[in-house]
Parts: structure tokens; C-alpha cells; sequence
């Protein structure tokens, strides 16, 4: 790896376990064994390395939110899909732990985030009509807009309340728990010939969440 | 108002309009207009302020949660109390915007904010256990588990979602918003005796939210 690379790697993995706020570049040149100037010579300030790694995220979650909008899944496939979209939020988890505070630091970030937040929305929105063109689901649009709205936000917020109440649990077991939260708020709208299928993924999670307390 | 309390006043009031990382205690003190050294002598420090006003709002959320737990409310009372537990809420919002920050700077909070958000777990619990028992909703012990965790993770997380998305907007619209997105997690396991009323609350919220599109 070049160290430009092994620099967004190492900082990447700082900011996700210590906080960005609690790590500086010193930090991020002593994990990487090289001099505070040889990491200046790559990158002038940890806000670059910020910015270079939010672009990161933007390019991959963009290229995952378009998937659902540019070509619907297959019904089936839409469980996993949301599996990973919170994959590629965890990786760049830091992002969202500190949102108000990154956003407050680099404004211009601002209008980024909400376009991704809008993309949220399209994809959601994208899954659902598929739900409801092969009568999955069913629901007047003024429920389906609140719905969507509230999966949007649980999408965004999933990652800071389980580490508000959990601190560091397994990747699995927060992503999986978080599509599962996600599939509850859909249940409640499947016809009765995707209940079957449903609930057979919603116990592999259960199984995944609380090994014991599953059947 | 005493000195002290008008500190703590304006402090809120910044601290919610400006963000508590932009704002210094230097501002605080031209802001009452007042020199730094009159504003030492009653706090000893930005944190001593947070302290405080975090107090503040233990005290007055603690209250309203402890509310259903203590004596359920009637039935039509619960979208009200939805209302009066956003709008403390929103008096404090500066908590929620920069939660990780926060935490990060003051790891004893982490374990108060937990327990609040166990009482927003057990409030919920309430009001839903008071629906249920008036047959209003019906659900299975493993929906309504799912669906409390959803609607907490929406209680903590609407004010900064809404303010993602659109900066300032008035605090009536906001948290009527708020409401009428936990009721939407809701309507869908109101029995039909209960649609009606539900109806009605709910479309009074969304005049509020969009006067132009309401009926």
C-alpha cells in the first residue's frame, strides 16, 4: 500500500475507534510509525484527510443508494440490500458520530450530507414501490411518505443510538439489528403470502441479535 | 433574574442558536453584557454551565417521563404527551446536536444520557401498554419490543434529523412533525374504533406541516 493510502487507512481507523475530535495528525503518524512531516508531505492538516475520506464514503454509498433507483431488486433481495447500505455506513462510522460538529467545522459538507440523506429517501422509496408493485405491501401514499420518511431517519441515526446505549458491540450484530428495526416498521403493511418469507428473516436476525432468546 | 440564572439563560439560548462548540464564555458575557470576570465569579468555566444546564434538563425531562409510569394517561392524552416530551426536548436541543462530542468530553454524562433514554424506553412502554389495554392497539410482545425501540430512537434523534435537513424551522412545525411521525409508527396497529380519532389528530398535524397540501 502507498503510504497516501496507508495514511487514509490508519486515520480512518482512528477516528472510527477514538473520535475524530480526540485524534490528531501526531496520533495518526505514530499508529503509521512515520514522521508528523512525512504525513504533512501527503496531507497539510487532518481536515484534508477528512475531506478526502468523506469523499470516499460519498463516491461508495452513492454508487450502493443509485443501485434500487437505476434497477428495482428483486424482492427478496431487498432485505439484503439494506444489510448493505449500513456495511458501508459502519466503515465510515465517524462521520455520523459527530455530524453536527463536522457540519459546524465545514459548511460546505452540509449541503453533501443532505444530498445523500435525499438519495436515502429515493432509494427507500425505490425498495418500497417494488414492495408494493408485487403486492408485498400495501398503503395509501400518505402512509407510505411517513413511512419512508421514518426509515430514513432510523438508516441515518441506527449507528450513534446503538453506540449511545451499546458503546462498541460486533459489527454484525448492530448492522443486523438495524435492518431488522428497519423490517419491523414495514411489518405490520405485508399481505399475508410474504408474511411466511418475512418471518423467516426476521428470526435469522433474531437469532443473530439474542442467540438464546431465539427458537 | 439573579445574575446566575441570566447566565445560564443566555448560555441555553447560544448554545442552541450557535452551537456549544462556537460558542466561548467571552460571548456569553458581551451577549449579557457583563465583563468575563463577573461571569467567573458565578461559573468557573463553559463545562461548569453544560453541568448545569444539563442538570436542568435531567430535572425537567425526568419528570414528564416518570409521568404514564407513574399513572397511565387517558387514551386521547397520549398524542399530547408526545407533544410535551419533544418540546423539553427542543428547550435543550444543544444536548442532542453534538451528543458524541459531548460524551467524548464528558464520559459521566454518558451514563445519565443512558438513563434517559431507558426512561424514553419505559415512558413509551407505558403509553403503549395504556393503548393496548384500551384496545386500541393489538400487537405481539415481539412487534410492540420492535416498535418501542423505533419510536425512542425517533424521540432521540427527530430534533437533529429535522435540523440535518432544514436548519431552522419553526419549533411548532418540528415537533407536531415529530408527533405525527410516531403516530404514523403507530397507525397501522390501531384497531378500527380508534381510526377515526386518530384521523382527526392526525390531520391537524399535518395542516400544520403543510397547510397548502392538508385538506
Amino acid at each position: 500500500m502507498k503510504t497516501r493510502d496507508r495514511i487514509l487507512h490508519s486515520s480512518l481507523a482512528l477516528f472510527n475507534h477514538e473520535g475524530e475530535p480526540n485524534t490528531t495528525t501526531v496520533d495518526i503518524a505514530n499508529e503509521l510509525d512515520i514522521s508528523p512531516g512525512n504525513l504533512y508531505y501527503h496531507f497539510k492538516g487532518k481536515d484534508v484527510i477528512i475531506a478526502e475520506l468523506f469523499d470516499q464514503y460519498e463516491h461508495g454509498i452513492t454508487e450502493i443508494l443509485k443501485a434500487p433507483i437505476d434497477r428495482p431488486l428483486s424482492v427478496e433481495d431487498n432485505w439484503f440490500y439494506l444489510y448493505v447500505v449500513f456495511e458501508e455506513m459502519y466503515k465510515y462510522r465517524f462521520l455520523y458520530r459527530n455530524l453536527s460538529d463536522l457540519l459546524a467545522r465545514y459548511p460546505e459538507l452540509g449541503r453533501r450530507f443532505r444530498r445523500l440523506v435525499d438519495l436515502k429517501h429515493a432509494a427507500i422509496t425505490a425498495v418500497w414501490r417494488t414492495l408494493s408493485e408485487a403486492a408485498v405491501v400495501s398503503t395509501s401514499d400518505e402512509e407510505a411518505e411517513a413511512l419512508v420518511d421514518n426509515m430514513v431517519l432510523l438508516l441515518t441515526y441506527w449507528l450513534n443510538y446503538d453506540h449511545l446505549l451499546h458503546q462498541d458491540r460486533p459489527p454484525a450484530l448492530i448492522i443486523h439489528q438495524g435492518v431488522y428495526q428497519l423490517m419491523s416498521m414495514i411489518a405490520p403493511y405485508l399481505g399475508e403470502q410474504q408474511r411466511d418469507f418475512y418471518e423467516q428473516v426476521r428470526n435469522i436476525y433474531r437469532t443473530l441479535i439474542a442467540p438464546a432468546a431465539a427458537k
